[in-house]
C-alpha cells in the first residue's frame, strides 16, 4: 500500500516535466533535451489516462468499461503513432509497434518474472485466460508474417495490391479484436480476473472525464514536441528509424504498463500482472495496428502492413519464447532472466542495423 | 439422427450434378458452368467412397480395416492429383496440398471449434492422440521445408539432385506414414477414439464392393472434367494455378472430411472431430504426398517436394497455431473464430499473390 | 549391471584406436583411415574425460561438482573445435555446432524414446526440469537466429559490426549460462536429478586428476590428426565442411552422451535420459558457442556467430518438435521413431548440399 503510495507521489512529481519540455521546445533546445523530456513528461500522462478511465469504468459498469479500458489503455501509442505518421516516420511507427510486442512479451514479463521471482521457489498464475491471449498472438503473428511473405515472394507487387492487402488483413485483425471483446467481456468474462479496485470510485464522473481529456490533450501536445525531436535527434546520434521505434518509442509508449505489471508481479499477483502484459500486446497488435492502416489513409504517407524480414523475426522468437515459457503455469526467476536476455539480443541488432 | 438423414438425402441429391457436369463437358459449356458442376458431383462420390470403405471394414475387421480407411479416405485427392499432374499442373497440386493440410487444420477445425463452441463454455477432447498426430504433422513440416530451404540457399541445383532429395524424403515420410500405421492400428490402438457406426455392416461385401468401384471411377471422370476446365477457368478470372489449388481444389478434394468433423462438432464428439481433421492432415502430408512424388515419375512432369516460401510460411504458421491451441485439451467458439480469421488472411494473400 | 560392466570393457577395448590412429598418421595412410580410427580412439577418452570428472566431484560436493561437470562435459567438442579453427575450418565448426544441437535433440533422444519405449505403452518424465531447459533453447535459438538475420536483412554489413554483433550476443549467452548454473546447482538445485553414481568415489583424487589429465592430452592429439585428414577426405569424397561437421564431427563429439541417454533409457529412467540430451545440447548452445567466439579472436580467422539460413532451419525444426514432444512428459516408440525421421531428413538435406 505504501509503495503504491509513494510511486504515485513520484509519477506526480514527473509532470514537471510538461512546461520543461513545453519550455526546451521553445528555447529550442538540443534535440536530446526535447526527446528525453517530453519522454518523461508521457509517462505520468499515461498514468493519468489509464486511471481517469479506470474511474469513469466505475459508473458505467464492467461490460462498458472494459470497452473503454481496451481503448483508452493504448491511447497514448496512438497518439504518439498519429503525430509519427503525419510526420512521414511510417517505418518508425512500425518498428514501435514491433518494439511494443517484443517489450511487453520480453522486457514487462522478463523484469515481472525476475523480480517477481527473486527468494521464490516459484509463482503460479492460471493459464486458461493466458492461453486465449497467447493463441491471439499466433493469429496476429500470422497476420504480420503472411504480407511479409507476400512481398518477399512477389515480383514488384503494386502499391495497389499492398493497400488491398493492408486493409484486408486489417478488417480480419479488426472483427478478431471485437470478437475478443466479446469474449472477454460477455460470454467467457468468468476467466478474467477482476481488476483490484474493485471499481469503487474515487473521483466524480466530472472530475474523471475532465483529467482524461486534459491528460489526452496534453499527451498529443507532447507528443507533437517528442516526434518533431526525433528525425534531428537520429541524424546527431547516427540511430536508425528502427533502432528509435523498436526500443525508445516503444517503451515510452509502454511506460505505463511496465511499471504496473512489474509492481503487481512483486506482491506475487501473477495472474493480473500477464493478463496487462500480454492483453496490452494483443490490444496493440489486433487493435492499434489495424487503426493505424486505416486512419494512416487520411495521412500523406499511408501505412502498410509489410513488416521487415528483422521484425518478423523478432515478433516470432518473442511469441514462441513467452508461449513456451507460460504454458505450465509456473514462472521463476531464471525463466525472468531469459526474456530478458532475448529482449537484449533484439537490442543489440536493433542497434547495430543499418 | 434425423439431421444425419436428411444430410444423407442432400448428399445423393448431390448425385444428379453428375450427369449434368457430363452434359455440361460435352455441350463444351463455360469452364466456370463445368468446374461448379464437377466440383458438385465430387462431393457425394467421396462420400461414398469413404461409407463403402467403411462397410468394407466391417467385414474385414479393425486393422485391415483402418488400412482400407487410411488409403481409400484420400482417394479423392489421390484421383484429381493424377489428373492434375497429367495435364501438366505440377504447381497447382502442391498449392493443392498446402491448402488441404491448411484447410483441415485451420477451415474445418475451426469451423468445428465455431459452431460447436456456441453457446458452450467449453468443449474438452482426449489430447493424447491430438498429440501423437501434431508430433506427426511436426516431421511432416520439417519434410516440406528442409527441401524448399536446401533449394533456397543452394545456388541452381541440378535438376537430379532435386529429384534425389525429393525421393529420398518421400521413403522417409512413407516408412514413417507405415509406422504410423503399425501405432494406431496395432501397438496403441487404444488411444484412438472407436468409430461411432461401431462396425455394424448394412450393405453386402458384393454391394459395398460395387459401390467403393462405381464411385472410384465416376470420381476419376469427374476429376478429369474438373481438370480439363481449370486452365480456361483462370484465364478468363485472372486466377493462379496457386489460388485454384490451395482454396477451390483444397475445399473440393477434403468436402466429405469438412461435413463430418464439422456435424460431429456440433453433436460436442470433439474426439472424433479432432481425428478427423488433424488425422486427415497427416494422411495428406505423410501419405498422399510421397504417393504423388513416387508416382509422378510415371508422368511427363515429375512433382518435387520444393514447396514455395509462401507455401512454407502458411504451413508452418498452421501448424504452430492449431499445436498451441489444441494443446490444453479444451476449445471455444473464439478459439474456433481465431482459426477461421488465420484461414481468411490465407485465403486473402493467396487471392492477390501474382 | 552385467550390461553396464560389458560396456566399460567395449569402451577399454576402443582404447586400442589410440596407438592405431597414431601408426596410420605416421605411415601416412589414406585419410579414410586416419579419419575413422583417429574418430574411433577418442570416443573412450571423451568417456574417460566424464568419469575422472565425476569422480573428482565426488571430493569437491555437489556445486563444484555441477560446474566441473558442466565445463568438462564439453571438453572433446571444445578441442576438436580449437583444432579446427586452427585449421581455418570455421564453417566445419560452426556446422558441427548445428549438428550437435540437432543430433542431441533428434538422434540422441530419438534412439533414447525408440529403444526405450520398444514393448512398453509409454515412458514417463518429469516435465519441470526438461521446461526449463527447453526454454534456455528457445533463448539459444534466439541468439542464433537473429545475427544470422541481421546479416540477411543488412546490405553488406562491415566485418567490424559482424564482430560486435557476435561478441555482444556471445556475452548475453554467457551471462545466461552462468545464471542457470546458478539456477540448477544453487536456487532451484531439488528440480535437478542427483546422478546415479551417488557421488561415491571409486578412484584416488590422484588417479582421478590423472585420468583426466591423460585424456584430456590424448584427446587433443587425436583431435589434431582427425583435423588434419578432414581436408583431404572432403576431398577425396567430395563431401562438404558442411556435412561432415554437421554428421560426423558431431556424432564424434558427443558419442559418449549417446551411448549414456541410450542405455539409460532403456532402463527406463527417462529423467536422466533427457538431462544428458537436452543438458548438453544446452551447454553447446550457451557454453561452448560463446567460448568459441571469444577463443576464436586469438585464431587467424575468428569464429563469427553467422549461421547460415540452412542450419537455422534445421536448428529451428529441432528445437520446436522436441519442445512439442517432451511437453506432456510422456514419449513413446512412434514418437522416437519420428524424432530418428527428422534426422533423417536433415542427413539427407546436409549430404547433397553443394
Amino acid at each position: 500500500m505504501e509503495k503504491t503510495k509513494i510511486l504515485e507521489k513520484v509519477f506526480k512529481v514527473f509532470l514537471i516535466f510538461v512546461p520543461l519540455s513545453l519550455f526546451a521546445e521553445y528555447t529550442h533546445s538540443s534535440p536530446i533535451a526535447i526527446f528525453v523530456l517530453a519522454s518523461l513528461a508521457i509517462i505520468p500522462l499515461a498514468k493519468f489516462i489509464g486511471e481517469s478511465t479506470e474511474e469513469i469504468s466505475a459508473y458505467t459498469g464492467p461490460a462498458l468499461g472494459g470497452l473503454l479500458n481496451a481503448t483508452f489503455g493504448n491511447a497514448t501509442e496512438l497518439i504518439i503513432s498519429f503525430f509519427s505518421l503525419q510526420a512521414g516516420l511510417t517505418e518508425m511507427v512500425k518498428a514501435s509497434i514491433t518494439g511494443s510486442i517484443i517489450g511487453n512479451l520480453l522486457l514487462i514479463l522478463g523484469m515481472a518474472f525476475f523480480f517477481g521471482g527473486l527468494g521464490k521457489d516459484e509463482q503460479k498464475f492460471n493459464t486458461t485466460a493466458a492461453k486465449t491471449s497467447a493463441s491471439t498472438l499466433f493469429l496476429a503473428t500470422a497476420a504480420i508474417v503472411m504480407p511479409a511473405v507476400f512481398v518477399l515472394t512477389s515480383e514488384n507487387p503494386s502499391a495497389e495490391t499492398i493497400e488491398t492487402l493492408s486493409i484486408a488483413v486489417s478488417v480480419i485483425m479488426a472483427v478478431s479484436y471485437l470478437a475478443s471483446l466479446l469474449f472477454s467481456l460477455h460470454t467467457h468474462k468468468h476467466l478474467y480476473t477482476v481488476d483490484t479496485s474493485e471499481c469503487v470510485a474515487r473521483w466524480s464522473v466530472k472530475k474523471s472525464v475532465s483529467i482524461l481529456l486534459a491528460s489526452t490533450v496534453t499527451v498529443a501536445v507532447m507528443s507533437e514536441i517528442l516526434v518533431g525531436s526525433i528525425e534531428p535527434l537520429a541524424e546527431s546520434f547516427g540511430w536508425t528509424e528502427l533502432f528509435i521505434g523498436m526500443i525508445f518509442i516503444a517503451i515510452i509508449g509502454n511506460a505505463a504498463e511496465h511499471v504496473s505489471a512489474i509492481t503487481i508481479a512483486i506482491k506475487d499477483r501473477m495472474d493480473l500482472s500477464l493478463q496487462i502484459a500480454i492483453g496490452s500486446t494483443t490490444q496493440i497488435a489486433m487493435f492499434v495496428v489495424p487503426v493505424l492502416v486505416f486512419t494512416s489513409y487520411f495521412f500523406k504517407n499511408p501505412m502498410n502492413l509489410i513488416f521487415t524480414t528483422f521484425e518478423l523475426a523478432a515478433i516470432v522468437s518473442a511469441v514462441l519464447m513467452v508461449k513456451s515459457i507460460i504454458e505450465d503455469g509456473k514462472s521463476n526467476w531464471f525463466e525472468g532472466l531469459q526474456l530478458l536476455g532475448t529482449y537484449g539480443i533484439m537490442v543489440v541488432v536493433s542497434f547495430l542495423h543499418p
